[in-house]
Formats: structure tokens, sequence, C-alpha cells
């Protein structure tokens, strides 16, 4: 059978073929009207697809390049900070803190695992000045409880900030930076915005805005006063990714159409396909005897663990080699064990029920255990059904309700 | 009539289609074997675009990015550094060095001038770690003499490294910074690689690579030594942006059939394309009756003096609104006394007999002097023909030599 090629990776994700040709097709000079234009509808729409009042930014570099502007523009040397790490990710806040010399305290749990809130608590001295989470941890899979760790951060103390690296969690997890008090979100442009990597952004609280003012750790590239101060005339500082720009552009008029015109609505939407895809997944994996990597999982992606005696290469190898879909491999000294399948962005029913179907045949061709066809398949059918049942039945409440409003009146 | 949109700015540049259409197919994960092998092909193809033997690192930034990274790897808080400006992107030099904490002297001279290689000499006392200068400033059209200030900087000390922004100097101007001792020199996507802005890189000497062991000023995301790790497995050690990397790949070989099959030929086709440009658009202005506001113009873009009175906001504006042609104006103290008109990257004879057509109707249109119509064309043209004829006449004597080698064996 001929074989399309479908990226199921946590980043690069499938592109939006709308955002393809903007990218192509875009050829204005940056220092123009027309340009101008299109960046000040960017942000503006990016403060709407990341659900906050603050000013959002948009940099030329990958999720890391913004990581680093967290650290570099709000501490100084010296300066304690809380990273909390469970996988890769995490584990990179540790790198970047040292990096600019900070005074770093770690909290890390297992990998798959998520932190106990209590934990959290008890670090919170009133000296730490900042504290780095994931929203989702990308290598194992797991989902943090941000809502949480914000509650605890805010009552500790007003002056510790909240970092959120949200690369994965943006678009796929329900969050409200604003209400919760996360002072700086990170987003980058290849997970649920549908384009390719070479941005990233984020959104920055004025807590964050103000401690800038004293913080010493060097940056000129990542300045993010310098960026704000461009933006606020309709420029970048430096030169920025155009096309990607283009591209970005035409991402959020799509997200803004999954949402009938409402870009807020859009973003809900794309945050329920993802739910229900990874639901779907999660069912299936389930349904095959296979166990999930982390304990909660997130919608971003599902890290599903190898069979006993299997390398997972060989899974995502197989994946490749009969199907052409490209699955992750685990990290570091997960690889082997786990691979992942993602659900960022521009994902549907048929990609979802088409990768099951295709891990059924993986797992004949990789296992010695004999695989019921059609296993996975039909337990990601009754998620589906079930979330359109329920859906109807939140359509129906909602007409007995407005009739009865209706009829009273 | 009909108007064509046409950027003549010093960057980003015209886009080659087969760039455009390579940057919207690309969907590749950059973690596969596909990707690996693109990205090792472009990074072996940049050292022969670069004309270097050592590594070249491609990042995703603006080229302003790896300029920091040249700071970042290569000095220490406290490394006293000599820093050569004559403009814009030269002022941005000593930010970056006073940002990453130097001790920054600086060698200045007045916007559209260049240096004394006397003066520069004076200051390299045995102290200075790095000299940091540009190859051409964009902002002012003026050429540096990147061989003399490298025979000097070569010659005074072992220690001194010598770090050049050439992001509007390569491929127009010939440079060798292996042979020179040039020890990091930076480019950037949006110039003579005929693509959209997004990616930087570097070509990074031994004396450099040694330097990075002991400099102490913080660095994650332009981590150098990094980056040529993970270059030597096939990889990026961050999310590369792999749809510029296919734009660039498209580019190369484009420049590569340029020189009919050899890149480096290629390339220095593409620099007497721009040299050439460069010379018809000069003699155009001149025969204008207008000024150069470089004293050693660049081939890069040519800096016109505005004619006594007259805004050049005024000039950029006629070209936009007339011909839809973007010409940029001068930047910051430099704004309405000069315009720039780009020669880098992917123009040819029309362009450059249009543009300069068109500059007489703008010249006509915001001046009071009466214009010559042709005047500027007329000049070009001979340009054109004299190093049509120059060429006739070095292949004539090429052949007569070789006539007379066979003779004679």
């Amino acid at each position: 059978m001929l074989r399309k090629n479908r990226l199921f990776t946590p980043g690069p994700t499938p592109l939006l073929p709308a955002a393809q040709t903007a990218m192509a097709s875009f050829t204005a000079h940056h220092r123009t009207a027309d340009f101008r234009a299109l960046f000040q509808r960017v942000l503006s729409d990016m403060k709407e697809f990341v659900g906050t009042q603050n000013d959002v930014l948009v940099l030329a570099c990958s999720g890391t390049g913004v990581m680093e502007a967290s650290v570099s523009n709000l501490t100084s040397p010296g300066d304690k900070v809380l990273v909390l790490t469970a996988g890769k990710f995490g584990e990179r806040w540790t790198g970047l803190a040292k990096a600019f010399d900070c005074n770093v305290d770690v909290l890390s749990v297992p990998y798959g695992e998520t932190f106990s809130l209590g934990d959290i608590r008890a670090r919170l001295t009133p000296d730490v000045r900042a504290v780095f989470v994931q929203a989702t941890e990308s290598s194992t899979g797991a989902r943090h409880d941000v809502q949480g760790i914000a509650k605890i951060v805010r009552a500790a103390d007003d002056h510790t900030l909240l970092v959120v690296d949200a690369i994965t969690g943006l678009g796929t997890t329900h969050l409200d930076a604003d209400g919760w008090g996360v002072d700086l979100i990170i987003g980058g442009s290849q997970k649920a915005l549908m384009m390719p990597p070479g941005l990233a952004y984020c959104a920055v609280s004025e807590r964050a805005w103000t401690r800038m003012e004293s913080t010493k750790s060097p940056r000129y590239y990542f300045d993010l006063r310098k960026e704000r101060k461009s933006a606020a005339k309709g420029e970048t500082a430096y030169t920025p990714a155009t096309s990607l720009f283009a591209a970005l552009d035409a991402a959020l008029e799509f997200i803004r159409g999954m949402g009938n015109g409402n870009l807020a609505l859009g973003r809900e939407t794309l945050v329920n396909n993802a739910e229900l895809c990874a639901e779907m997944t999660r069912a299936g994996a389930k349904a095959l005897g296979l166990k999930l990597y982390a304990s909660s999982p997130a919608a971003a992606l599902t890290a599903i663990c190898s069979p006993e005696g299997v390398d997972s290469g060989k899974i995502v190898k197989e994946f490749r080699e009969v199907f052409d879909a490209v699955v992750a491999n685990g990290q570091g000294e997960m690889k082997g064990n786990l691979f992942r399948i993602a659900h960022i962005g521009y994902y549907d029913y048929l990609d979802t029920i088409g990768i099951l179907a295709a891990l059924e045949h993986v797992l004949a061709r990789t296992t010695a255990r004999p695989v019921e066809y059609g296993a996975a398949v039909r337990a990601a059918q009754e998620v589906y059904a079930r979330s359109l049942a329920d859906k109807r039945q939140l359509v129906g409440a909602l007409r007995t309700a407005l009739e009865a409003v209706l009829g009273s009146s």
C-alpha cells in the first residue's frame, strides 16, 4: 500500500497546509507597514491563543531560547531558584539555571511521576526568587498540576515568580495563566500551532516585568524588555523570522475558525481535540495490554511502556518502516523503554484510529504475544462514541434548560 | 502599470523560488535519518559556501543571536576586547560586549568611513582578548578591510581572536577566513543565501574552540561547544528550524549550479554578481549627480546620500508607492540622510537596470532639479558592457596562452 509520511512526534507536529503555503509565499520586508500589520495582528491573536491579558512576545529561536530568556531576564547570579523536575525538560531548567549561576534547589521525582504539592510547599522558603516547571513533561508524557503549583507559589510569597514551560502544554491543556498567577508561560511554534519550528513565545506578567528592572544576568538577544519596547512600536528588536510569522498568522486564523470566529473558543476546541485523541489512545493501548508510562498522563502525548523484553526502538522502527508513521522513542535513560504518540495540534479522528490500528500490527510484528486485531480500535471507538453521547446529552440538557427559561418568560 | 513588490533591502533580500517551495513542502521530524542527511549535507555545503575548513554551525536565530554567541563563548567577564565600529552594527558589538561585562575598548570612526589600519595596530595591546568588526557595515554601505585587519591581529598576538560579522559580507565579498586567520565569521540566512530570516551561522577556528574551554560567560542556547558536539552526531542541540534548513539546502543547490556544479565557484560567481550590480548602481547614482555615503563602498549594498534638502524617507516612499520597490532608509541618526539599495544574493541585470531607471523617476518627483532620463541607465550599461569586454578579453588572453602552450608541446 501507499504510505504517507506522518509525524506523531511531540514536536515538530503535522503542518497545517495553509501555514505551509503562507510561509512559502510571504516575501515582505520586516520594516514595512505590511509586516507591521501582520506582526501586530499576530501578537494580539497570540494573547487570545495563550488566554492572557499580558504582553506576548514571539522570538526567533526554539523553545529552549525562551526558557533561557526566562532565566536570564528574571534572575541574578546567586539567586535561589526552585526547579521542579520529572524528566528531560525539567533537567533542562536545572542546566539553564546553573549556566546563569543561580543557586538551584532541585525537587525531582522519578521519570513518569509528578510532584506532591506538599513537597513543593515545603521547599518554598521566602528566599526562593523563582520556581521553574513544565506544564507537560514531553519526555515522559506526564501532566503537572500547574493550577495547584501556582496556588502554592502565590500563597507563599509575592516575590516568588512562577515560570511554566508550556511548550507542549499550550493548546493541549486548559491553562489559565492570568487567573492562576503564572508569571511567564512559554510556548513553541512547532507544537499546537501546527507550523514548523523556529519561533518561540511567552506571556509575561507585570510582576515579572518589574523583576527585570533589577536582575543582573547578562542577556542581549533574549532581552525581553527590549523586545517589549520594540513590539509596542510594531517591530521586533532584531530581524524576525518573517516567513514563520506568516505561517503563524495562517495557523491562528485556522484555530479561530475552529471556534467559529472566536480564537479563544478555537483554542478550547483544540484542547478538547487533544484530550479526546489522548483518551482514545490511552484506551486503545490499555486494550492491547500495554502500560502507560506516566501516572498522570497529559493530553499532549501518550507515552506507552514497551512490552517486557521489547526494545521500544524496534517499535518505533516498525511504525516507520511499515506505515511511514514517525512516533518518538524515549529520550536519554528512557530510550528503549517507551514510545510516544503525540496529539498536539493538527490531529483528527482518522489519524488517531489509524495509528492505533497500526499499533496492533506493530505489536504483532515485534512481540511473541497474540494480538487481537481490532481491540485497540474498538476501545477507541467506544471512547469516541461516549464523547459524542456526552456532547448530545449536554446539548439536550442545555436545550431543556433554555426551553424552561423561554417557557417561563 | 502592474507593480511587482520587490525588496532592494540589505536583508531580507529577494527569495529564491526553489527555496520557498522547499520550505513549504518539508515536513520531516528533526530526529530522523531524512533530516540528519539533509542537515549533514547542509553543514558540509556551508563550509564550501563560507570557504573554510573549520566547522560551520547553523542556529535558529537572527544574525544578532550568533553575534551574541561569539561574545558569550569567547570572552569572560572583565576581558578586554576591542570593538571597531563605524555604524549601527558596529555599535551592536559594543552593546553585546558590555552586556557580557567585557572591558570594552571602542575604536570608532564616523558613519560612512572605515578604519585606518595604523589606528587599529595602536590599540592592539597584548591584553586584548578579542577584536570585533563587520566585513561590511550595512547601515552605511561601507566595506572594511578584513584582510588588512586580520594581518594586524594575527601579527599582534596569537591570543587575540578576530571575530567578523559578515552577515551581509558573505556571498558579496571575497573573504578568505582561514587564509587570513579569522577566528569566527558570522552569516545570516536572509542575505546572500536568498532565503527568509530565521537562521544564522558561523565558522569557528581551532583557536576559538580552545578559547571556549576556559571562558566563563554564561551561555546555554548559544553554547557553541554543545552545538558542535551535536552536529558531529548529525543533530542540533535544540530543535532546529527544519523548514528553513530545507530552504537553505535548496539555495545551496542553486548556488552550486551558478558554479556549474562547484559550490565554491558558485559562491565566487555570486560575489562577482554583487560586485557588478554594485558597480552599475554606483555609476548610475553618480551619473545623476548623487553622492555615495560610504568612502569605501561595499558590494553588498549602495548607500546613496539624499540630495540636499530632500528627506530620504520621501525617496523611499516614492520607490514604494510608484514602483512597489522597497529600498532602505538610513538607520538611527542616518534616517533621512541616505537610502540604501542592496545587491545581496538573488539580483540580476534586469533588477539593477530597473531600479536605476526607477531612481531617475523618483528623483524627478522628489527634487526640483531637472533629471536627464536615461543618464543612470546609460552609465550602468557602460559598466556592464565593459565587464563583458573584460571577460571577453580575459577569455581571449587565456585562449592565446593555451594555444601557445599547446603549440610549443
